[in-house]
């Protein structure tokens, strides 16, 4: 087992990540020794339910922890404020206490109406993050986001509330479907260009054992972009300077799910095709080392990743980029890489350029997307 | 003009509160500094935006800020998940950013929702918080508590988000009902004492032209009061220790509202209520110097606030205590005061002498709330 001891300015921040098989029940020891609560709320989905929910509810009875099992339907088109407001009705009428916890047992989706929720329940309780998909290890469960979706966008709502721990288990996350494994490993290959050549080669070198969910590989996988976003986000957690560099590919992933439609281009795909239009980019520009791209399109092809996308009209994907709520003012703020560990923030990019980048995605090849 | 600037262990926890007369123009001012945003939401209520909305919007449109009104209905019986609905849609179609301001122009009712709406539009948006009350200045917009009503209590929803800056204008304040005076009073009669025999004294003397309206008294004790409130929540932003202090009067006076009714029972009147039970059970306790009490019926008096209430079940106010969300496992966790300038953290009373302090209030003379 891995253990990552996250601090931050704050001192809220302050919590360990565990990374490793069967910690159902080290989380349950973890709570019962931190909050000493009668009871617990573990908020989860209709898909992660039947797989996993039995195994933790048994750790927490163990420990003498009443497991109040809270099961939302499962899908992005519930992360809405009446999911939320579900939960907060049923651990309010269990008379909920400042020091009971919520458990967010599923995926990025999970965690964040959970988080959510702990956010907002009595103005905050504490919250620990179970991860069950690859995406939300390495990802969302770090760094204290969550947040629902609104009728104007994704995300829209939502607090900063750090997890008390973090406890991604490989048992869980083994079991997730070949797309969703694709989905996390565009954002490990993200912190890969993010972070260094040593990470970038380690993942060239272990994405076969990654791909047939060797659990140490998938182990050793999550350690590394836990410490990767983990240390980004010490240094700036409220995002006001080098934690948008984890927006690599995002400016443009996003507008890219928004166009084609978020039921047909899933969050991993899109940012994937992001980051080579943001590479593309930014060797057009004379900014990037250009051994990068071919070993990124490489990289992101093995994954089983897309790197070609349907046609769709460029005009309408960068006006999606100027709605998107990175953009401040009326520039649009992009992260783009430099060369294997190393990305720049840049404002001062002509349209032009951005839509000519944006039409190589639809242009390379057959369409795999 | 007073100014005080306040600091906490976190870096957000940073910012000025300012009293004084005529404060809309120097609002507008420090937005355009701060933020320089094109635009601003006001969120105000029914009785406050025929008062003072114009002249707020005015300043801002002085300083080329748009200033969007958003104005919910008046009263505690709107502090809900729907009037924060409603907000969150009106500045989410406004295409919101992470710089633009909410502004909330009102009492404690519509600084708690508007600060609720600025801790969760895009996962946080600066605050400006205008109280229009006396007890919005001294309490509610000091500390960074938000919230919102559930069917199962009051303030069961909300998260810490300070403001960026508290301007408390006595001209506004001037402007409110003689009885929503006498309920900031009572939280002011509660940091007198918590705080010491300087602030208690000054306040025995000074009632007359605080009852008045006088400018410069309100001013002083403005500035006073949320001098003592920021001082404690500096030490302790997220309630974990001597914040709690705060509470005297509040375990009582929550459940007094509770069982009285929340429309026949003001909160202030409640918490002087509260006070007096606190105190008379420290004096049965001999916990509390025996020169207090006296002092503090004669101020409440004074204040024109209630020293005694129509006959109520007390059992029916001890299980009220109970269920408060500030009792931490089964037992009652009091505020009790020992002297001027001292309170302690009390967890192991008798239920016979909670209800025998409950019952005094309901004993001596006649009724008056």
């Amino acid at each position: 087992m891995h253990k990552i001891h996250l601090t931050a300015t704050q001192p809220e921040a302050d919590y360990d990540i565990i990374i490793g098989a069967h910690l159902c029940d080290r989380v349950a020891v973890f709570i019962a020794d931190q909050y000493n609560p009668r009871l617990c709320a573990v908020v989860t989905d209709s898909n992660v339910a039947p797989l996993h929910l039995s195994k933790l509810e048994t750790a927490l009875e163990n420990v003498g922890i009443q497991a109040l099992a809270c099961v939302v339907s499962a899908g992005e088109e519930h992360k809405n404020i009446q999911t939320v407001s579900n939960i907060w009705d049923y651990v309010l009428q269990h008379r909920w206490e400042r020091r009971l916890p919520i458990i967010a047992l599923g995926g990025g989706v999970v965690g964040d109406m959970a988080g959510f929720a702990a956010a907002t329940v009595l103005r905050g309780v504490p919250l620990i993050q179970m991860p069950t998909s690859l995406l939300a290890a390495v990802d969302a469960s770090v760094g204290g986001k969550t947040g629902i979706d609104h009728t104007m966008g994704k995300n829209l709502l939502g607090a900063f509330h750090h997890a008390s721990l973090v406890a991604a288990d490989v048992n869980l996350i083994s079991t997730i479907p070949r797309c969703e494994l694709q989905s996390g490993l565009a954002e490990c290959i993200k912190h890969a260009v993010i972070a260094d050549e040593g990470v970038f080669h380690w993942l060239e070198e272990n994405l076969p054992q990654i791909l047939a969910l060797h659990p140490s590989a998938l182990t050793e996988l999550i350690h590394q972009n836990v410490r990767i976003k983990a240390h980004i986000v010490s240094q700036d957690p409220y995002e006001k300077s080098i934690r948008a560099h984890l927006n690599l590919g995002h400016t443009f992933g996003h507008a890219l799910e928004k166009v084609v439609g978020y039921d047909k281009l899933s969050h991993g795909y899109a940012v994937a095709l992001g980051m080579l239009a943001a590479t593309r980019l930014a060797m057009e520009l004379g900014r990037c080392d250009p051994q990068l791209l071919p070993r990124l399109e490489q990289l992101i092809q093995q994954a089983g990743l897309p790197t070609t996308m349907k046609k769709h009209d460029p005009q309408a994907i960068l006006s999606a980029m100027y709605s998107d709520k990175k953009v401040a003012g009326a520039r649009l703020r992009l992260i783009l890489p430099v060369k294997t560990g190393q990305v720049a923030i840049v404002t001062d990019v002509p349209d032009a350029a951005i839509l000519e980048a944006i039409a190589t995605l639809m242009t390379a090849g057959a369409p795999s997307a």
